[in-house]
């Protein structure tokens, strides 16, 4: 894994801050108004060009670098460092109008036309080629440039076109699961065609899962998923590429998406293809904060405690939701730090100065339509005073818990396929629900991909593990062999790589482990919720267990529904099973119980605990107070509502 | 109509008990098991072959019969029957890919891709082709083995491809067209297309109703819908005559869907077309038993008194519903005998063996995921047991109630067609509101397809019979004039079967008959509701009743709304009208009270009605308990929860 | 501007009455009946061949006029004059598939079939030329008939096809930016391509906004829908131009759709071109009955004052709504004087008498499916009686009213276009809000088109005056410094005619002339509420004002949510601010405070105010009893429930 190094810059290290800079956008004149402002920001690195390549190739092999060289200059004039887009993210006019081939399309059919952003096929040779023609263009003229210090492959990858259906990704499709099956009698088997009819005989019949008449395969359809994954890491590694080619000793990054819904690239798989995790990361009003914390703390497992890049985030309100919040006072801050807190060693925004036209024009930025005489640019211009006081925590790493929760995209994607028990599972929910249960109980938890290392973990909880590969199972039991605690939930084991069902009783390689057997699933219908003994309230799901080992302990039974009487909690030798969505308040109990019992306790005073969300990095412990009011800390000083304290670990 | 044949079968006369057998999806190991747990189970017959067209024929007319021969050979070996599937279900995928123009085009004009099933043009030559090459293939080899007792005609024929929009079905509709016009002039009269300039110079300048600018002719629809069932029904007839060439002896079948919201098919039509009728039912959530007692009843109505064939429910859980409930104890039991209760002579199951891949691999079987040693597989053999012992009921037809409610595919098509005075009526649904009234009054109705004969009937309803042709309505004039008691409700006896609206007043050509007349409806916005003088409420819509005939007596009147004062329910010489949906309990009372005007009484003691629901066939009656607790019977025995008791009539 | 004639008619003025005549529908012999009754119900014109395309021209250039030679003569004999359609609305089949060229194709990609009406692309020179031969044919075929009063070009242009995707439109809307923009760099400068790789190098790259992988260009968006209205509004001018050549003593008309939803047609841009406008209105159960007065009152003011024709409206239910109540009795006549009260010379309907068959055969008539004997076609005749008494009416223009609403469908898009602060926004629900508190405060008010001239009003609101182009900012400025007042409202002020935001703080052009400044929008989630000091509620949205003039008066303040203590409602010199959605009930104090600083008083008398509705025109005082109850006058008379009386203004 060489995602490790960071930026190619002298001088002392220090926490980054900046934004994506277009400038582009505005009149050259404004250009000086903006490194003017950014010095006032305390900003000391801006990406550059993300969505330059109309300009920059105005027609096919012609290049116009002369603004992008004097943007350069300016910057590094200034003393401001540059993260340099491929400009391969948005095809210019000419190229999509010229080679319409290149254009992403649907499961329908239907071709995505140009005229927002993205729109190209990961699989498209013509696209390929173009793309990997200015990638080169741009690193051969900039190589020596002193502002050069990463690269920033494309952008958001996949974040439109992950799923391309087009004839193009049916070939790359087929050639991809050659490699992965070599024989047809290999896919044949994992595909389950033997039932509806669906036996291949001939690699070229094989399509993507195109609407089709009724629920298309769905070992086809995870494998398209996976596929899809694959082919735009094939791009950003034909990019990478040709970067370490021209640029050996520049570290090339690309900006993830840990956040929300978004859930098309398998980020655990795409760690090891950058030289450092740079993630984007915008607050949505439902899930709230701790969906911050919880995606920061996944990125930093992604980023296997090293520096990673926060490469966009927002000042204040973005433009895509369907109503727009503005951030209020504080919140800028504390998302920040939160980021911080979990390993981030660069703090930046999508964009520096708010456009004033186009389709992001409502999207808050460092300098928003107001100006600089603005109550957010003093908010943004603090936060740069504050990251600079911070210098000593850069390339630190995070401090890692006692406890983890696992997620693993396969999962996601096999829980959340048709035809299942249950449509309404939703896999990052229930991770989330753990997540929140754990702060609510003021315990550090670590979010980690599910391949990670679990030494030193006492407790590892695996919210619906759903996709349980051979190897995995004998990963788990041993963790439990070996002294560790896991906790386990409904839906969870059910089914291999290829999406077979373990047989015999679910969840198939964990009864032993768990004592446990499960004939049949007992999904709750949307306004069903049954009861436990505990006083828990389980909505979404029951299952229907029966203890197949004398030492199981049942930790709660259900007191209503079909399942009523039956085991809903159970623990058995440092292996627990949970049963149904218990949700972050019903989990409460049945945490606390499983740490007493893996002795896992909170490093935070009693009166603390849930008001206050606690971090440790590099010797520095993070107080981030959850809610709007302030909280007295144990030395007596004030944490203010939604504010952030960094002190010295004890 | 020759849907009369039975089994061809040696042996006496028994209660068949199976399911669909896809041995395909399993190594041969298992099969031996199968067999032997079929044989513990009570299994006397199996569907074979449903979707085994890609290994019956791996390439263009190549053949490979072993496995089958196999499987045949195993089953006859063990006692168990083969209903024989033409495996035509699903076309394999070098048919699909190498003919794409066999593939089903939507409204849209995306074209529906394999991946799932069925995929084919109702009218493709290219598809019919191949599968009569099949369906002869699998005749000739099959036409002597012991085992086979039954053909099975493809697989729930329109599941999904039964409204295809492609050329292949432009040029069968105009061809279906000028069967049913003759003429241009005709067809131009019975659309109507001197009104928004749509008027027909040309045969050639009819399509299917793909996706228009605005409403698209509403008696196009109509007849597209009635093409779309016909060019399926082509389909089956089409396999039957290949069929009934090679093999004269075997009775022929296909799996209806009587359920539900399916539609598309006018199994009132297909009924003659089949020598024995066979049913697919899945319970949903919702609509719960009723609804399976309804469609059992109704498919009974189908099959005019001969013995049908239930050929799919499931044991418990399926996997297309939103969320997919495990049956509880005694469901599985109770569902199986409303159907025999209901006339079928076997009680089948998808599948026999859960799978562990593919799209269904969540749909309960009678073996599931968890094995033989399951409480499922102890259900699943019991029912086989308490079969076994109902052999005497074998043949025997239902004993006709004294009250009927008739149900009519082209008044459900028409009545929730589009640019009506209301969007929301459910024409199922009013059928089965006046249903559950039916048995919670405890009283027994038939369920009858419109044109099946009413003689004998004491009572008859027909809810919301909106299509009324002028020979329907002479008829149902003239069961009145006979003393027969009529029933009919808002909506009704409103247009002819062209679609056109019945001049001079609604209901057209009942107003004498029911002495009143309307001159405007009042459908009800989703938030309104009115009270009527004997305390219901009526939803949905109201009539703007005018009493024509001085001998109509007024039963309810609206004391709320815009029709306050205004007749609710009438009744005239037999005739009565029920011009607002007033739900199961809102018609108890009126259904109450017509029932008395008719004569028609409960045949259960007053302490069980609603309670328990009453068949009677071949001399028995099925109690069966509606409710999930205990109900004690008249001779003091209990009637579990869930359950059904079957005794001698007295 | 030409639109000022009226109908080329003889004999007295008067209101005219009548509806679309579609005899073609009916059998020879039903026609006298009709003419017999039109004679019954008063009606004196009605408009003729809407959808007779393909009874006209059954072939490609073969006519058959001979039916509507003898419907013209039939009605000229028996004194209704005809308002004759060009017949163009909905093509013929033998267009439609002889020339799929001309259908409409959506964003997707999918061709909108024939089979409905108005199938046909705006921009299709194939279709344009076809129906500009009809138009000819039948100019000279009925030039000098004495019937022909007017022109009725195509039918509700736009209301099916104004958004039309194909390859015609690609190339219709290149040439209408090329005359917009002229050079590439003025259009990539007006949309700000700079942004998203979008800059443009040659015209061919424009597309229609198609669907794409994320949002459309919004510039791109605003200018598609200014030629979508303007492409339709070129046909309007095509056919208007054959007319006028051919009969250029005949006015000409074409029906807009002032009304509910429908938004793509800028009708403000239209009024010009047509000799005297026309409309046609339909009522939804949601918005109710101001939602008419408004139509009626924006068609007034669309008219200048002059005397427009209400083309169709319905005697009761229409048959495209969810649901579709019929008429209570009072409504038609209240509807239709509603309409005169604001301007109508002319009240019609569609359609004379309700069809029997096709899409619209639920859609209301004069004469009902009851036929003439029936409630509706007494209240029709009863109608065409009190037309008649009004005749002094005809011709005379409403009397302004001192305050006014504007309403400015630029902005109407530009404010819900995606992408924006909030989805959220409904622009001409922000309007009809003002409009109902001005209703419920007894004051009379005028909605103008923005264009219009303010002299002489006291008081304007501009609700959601989104897009303000510099002129229109100075305009509304020297009508506040010439002593007007004017009332804007949040999100007004924001983006220029390119929707690029004004900087420097929001509103842009506005902060001076309301003395303050907002840097950030404060939209509300759907479940927020924020609380006013004067007692009011606000909904969807807040700002963050900031105060920047000492003179502005703050006329109310939030007291709760973010903004809680800064203002809500701000008045400075006559220029005043809402920051948030209040509603007509929040409205109603800060309106009644907004007309006493303007002077502006209500012409009712206390007790009447809210209940009763007053409009006058021609020296005669509506008042429309907006409630169900009755309402005693001053003079001691009764107006009854939705009723209309008309007095001689005092």
């Amino acid at each position: 894994m060489e995602q490790s190094r960071w930026l190619r810059r002298t001088g002392p290290a220090r926490l980054e801050y900046g934004a994506d800079y277009n400038p582009e956008q505005w009149p050259r004149a404004v250009w000086d108004d903006d490194v003017r402002a950014m010095r006032t920001a305390g900003v000391t690195i801006v990406t550059l060009g993300v969505f330059s390549w109309a300009l920059l190739e105005p027609a096919e092999g012609q290049y116009d670098f002369g603004w992008l060289d004097d943007a350069m200059d300016l910057l590094h004039r200034n003393g401001i460092a540059v993260d340099l887009a491929t400009a391969t993210a948005s095809p210019p006019p000419w190229l999509a109008t010229g080679h319409p081939e290149i254009l992403p399309v649907d499961a329908d059919g239907v071709t995505l036309g140009p005229g927002g952003r993205q729109h190209w096929r990961p699989t498209s040779p013509v696209f390929r080629t173009h793309a990997l023609r200015l990638t080169r263009a741009l690193a051969e003229r900039y190589r020596d440039h002193p502002a050069l210090v990463a690269w920033h492959v494309s952008n958001e990858l996949g974040c439109h076109n992950v799923h391309d259906y087009s004839d193009d990704a049916a070939a790359a499709f087929r050639s991809w699961l050659r490699t992965r099956y070599e024989t047809l009698d290999a896919l044949n088997a994992a595909w389950g065609t033997a039932f509806w009819s669906q036996h291949i005989s001939d690699w070229a019949q094989i399509l993507p899962p195109r609407r089709a008449a009724s629920f298309p395969n769905p070992t086809q359809q995870l494998d398209f998923r996976r596929f899809s994954s694959d082919a735009l890491k094939e791009h950003l590694r034909a990019e990478r590429s040709v970067l370490r080619e021209v640029t050996p000793d520049v570290p090339v990054t690309t900006n993830f998406m840990v956040m929300g819904d978004t859930r098309g690239m398998n980020y655990a798989d795409w760690a090891a293809e950058v030289d450092f995790v740079s993630n984007d990361h915008y607050v949505q009003p439902g899930p709230g904060r701790d969906e911050l914390s919880f995606s920061a703390n996944l990125t930093g497992g992604l980023a296997g405690g090293r520096p990673w890049f926060l490469m966009e985030h927002s000042t204040s309100a973005v433009n895509w939701q369907p109503v727009n919040r503005a951030k209020r006072p504080g919140e800028l801050a504390r998302d920040s730090l939160t980021h911080v807190a979990y390993g981030a060693d660069a703090v930046c925004f999508f964009q520096w100065r708010q456009s004033a036209a186009g389709a992001e024009k409502y999207h808050s930025g460092m300098i928003p339509h107001a100006g600089e005489d603005s109550a957010l640019f003093r908010a943004v211009t603090d936060l740069g005073r504050r990251l600079g006081d911070l210098a000593t925590l850069a390339g630190t790493p995070r401090t890692p818990a006692r406890a983890a929760i696992l997620f693993d995209w396969e999962s996601w994607w096999a829980t959340e396929a048709d035809s299942h028990p249950s449509s309404r599972l939703r896999y990052r929910q229930e991770a989330l629900d753990w997540y929140t249960a754990f702060l609510n109980l003021g315990v550090r938890v670590d979010v980690l991909p599910v391949a990670a290392a679990l030494d030193g973990y006492a407790l590892v909880v695996a919210p619906i593990l759903h996709m349980l590969p051979g190897a995995l199972a004998t990963r788990l039991t041993g963790f439990v062999a070996a002294g560790g605690h896991l906790v386990t939930t409904y839906f969870s084991g059910i089914v291999d790589e290829n999406d077979h069902v373990w047989l015999g009783g679910y969840p198939g390689p964990l009864r032993d482990l768990l004592g446990l057997r499960i004939e049949e699933f007992g999904p709750l219908l949307d306004d069903e919720a049954v009861t436990l003994d505990n006083g828990a309230t389980g909505t979404l799901w029951t299952d229907r267990i029966d203890v197949t080992a004398p030492d199981v302990e049942v930790l709660a039974r259900y007191t209503s529904g079909d399942q009523a009487g039956r085991p809903a909690v159970t623990w058995r030798r440092g292996a627990s099973y949970v049963s149904t969505r218990l949700g972050p308040a019903g989990l409460a109990p049945v945490l606390g119980d499983l740490l007493a019992r893996a002795g896992v306790t909170s490093e935070l005073p009693p009166g603390l605990r849930g008001r206050v969300e606690l971090a440790v990095r590099g010797g520095y412990r993070f107080l981030i107070n959850r809610t709007a009011s302030p909280v007295e800390l144990d030395d007596g000083t004030e944490l203010p509502g939604t504010g952030v304290v960094i002190v010295a670990a004890r």
